[in-house]
């Protein structure tokens, strides 16, 4: 089934404790679609750039299938920029700059072909512009996936909990979680997030993993321990991107196609953070892919037989 | 298979956002055993308390099956003492007040009728004392786990180095861990710990569960998303002794064995945190343990064909 992936395209200049890079190709729809791209050899692109974005970046996108009709090319505008520095734990990072350029006024347009949406992502984005989208769609897609994240939380909380009561799947970070619903216990959170809207939510850990809530149920997907993360940065959105392209792969929106999507997703996020930006998700192989979720099934695989 | 816990047997003062108790029954020792009676009817303890130690204690670790004949009890000596409060988040507390007492002189006995050893666990005690007791032992047990904390890194890690020889399951948290080898990534942690001697580790995260690694192998175990965690105190401690108490009731060492008996621990300490101090771990009925057991089973549970 078809994906559109709605989101940011930008400029990311990296530093971790093991180097740095100038700017390079970042953006959450970029980590979305690339990591999509291992599931669906088609995948549909809404974004904006400014024109000192090079066109061998968007002939990346091409190449691994992501349709740029909808990406918006501002004359004379500058990319979305940001910057970072991670600390040693990997786990925080402070951001150095922020330019939003063409952020600041983005108009999300869905180009007609693109209308019939099975599969949506929202990437993070103002939470008025996520809905922007929905609101150019004829019909509801068969799975609305929304990201987000705390500044939204502070700023435009409203518009947030607006866009939330049409959505399927939520996914945010623990800390976010527990802005969002007040309760530190994940399980509080999880319910009371649950009454905003979405019929699931994806607590993202990081390296300790994912977390899956429906009303009834809960999954959890281990990250994989890892011998070295060198930049996290990008990882969310692979996250979702592999969870969704899985999703969207098989057509499949039970709950226990979802904890697959999961593990799926954790297996993606894992490859991401082996080495700066995106370098990682351009070419990995299937045999690559089909060994690492292998892991994940390996890490927490035991015979158990109960009394 | 028999087993032997050695540890501390102490009262503890504890303040969590949800309460405070005075002067409770705490201690590693206690916890461990408490939490390996649900898997053997019967195991040994060497410990030492004061006179102001009252019998109802003893006879509540008597009634779990702990022999208590190697429970040292100084005359006109106090107990062991700790007090500490906890944070909002749990997961952090500060000590604040360390009473050693009877702790200052302990010189483990092993009873002569306790020599014979199958499982021994020792508990978290200054490392040549842990010594002291393996030096008793006319054989080597089949299993030797040992639990340490940051305390003797920082100031006895000679000794420390010194008994990780003798062990085969070395449990510490993720922090100790990372101080233990200087890695900050546990994978790399746990290779340089494995070379100290160990066969086996480890690496309890808390609410983000449990690693065990050996040379070629990595298993995870999640902790158990819980609504509330009233007090943590204890965890780590009932996590060894559910650990130590299947292995001890299967007396199967294999890795795929220990992987049970990771989730056996874990289960265990998922009980002792929903109430203050040992209260939870007093009388769980079979009904409650086979429930939680599926509760962790269910948790990570997906059907799962790779192509």
């Amino acid at each position: 089934m078809n994906l559109l992936v709605v989101g940011t395209v930008a400029f990311d200049a990296l530093e971790t404790p093991f180097g740095k890079t100038d700017k390079i190709l970042g953006g959450a729809a970029t980590y979305i679609g690339l990591s999509a791209s291992y599931y669906l050899k088609k995948s549909n692109l809404v974004s904006v750039v400014g024109d000192d974005f090079p066109q061998e970046h968007i002939d990346l996108l091409n190449k691994r299938g992501m349709n740029t009709e909808g990406l918006q090319i501002k004359k004379g505008e500058k990319t979305f920029f940001w910057s970072g520095k991670y600390h040693t734990d990997m786990n925080t990072r402070d951001t150095i700059e922020t330019q939003l350029n063409v952020l600041e006024t983005f108009d999300p347009i869905v180009p007609e072909n693109y209308k019939d949406v099975d599969f949506l992502m929202l990437g993070n984005l103002m939470p008025s512009v996520q809905q922007r989208v929905l609101d150019q769609l004829p019909k509801r897609p068969k799975l609305v996936v929304l990201d987000t994240m705390n500044f939204w939380m502070d700023h435009f909380l409203d518009d947030l909990m607006d866009s939330l009561k049409n959505v399927d799947v939520l996914t945010i970070n623990d800390e976010e979680a527990r802005q969002l619903s007040g309760e530190y216990s994940l399980v509080k959170a999880a319910k009371k997030i649950l009454a905003m809207g979405p019929k699931y939510l994806i607590i993202k850990k990081g390296e300790h993993g994912a977390l899956l809530f429906n009303n009834n149920e809960v999954f959890f997907a281990p990250a994989l321990p890892l011998e070295d993360v060198f930049d996290p940065t990008g990882a969310g959105d692979t996250f979702a991107g592999g969870f969704i392209g899985y999703l969207a792969s098989t057509g499949n929106i039970s709950f226990d196609n979802m904890k697959r999507a999961v593990i799926h997703g954790s297996a993606m996020a894992s490859f991401c953070v082996e080495k700066f930006g995106t370098e990682r998700m351009l070419d990995l192989s299937d045999a690559e892919v089909q060994s690492r979720l292998q892991a994940f099934k390996d890490l927490v695989q035991v015979e158990f037989d109960l009394a």
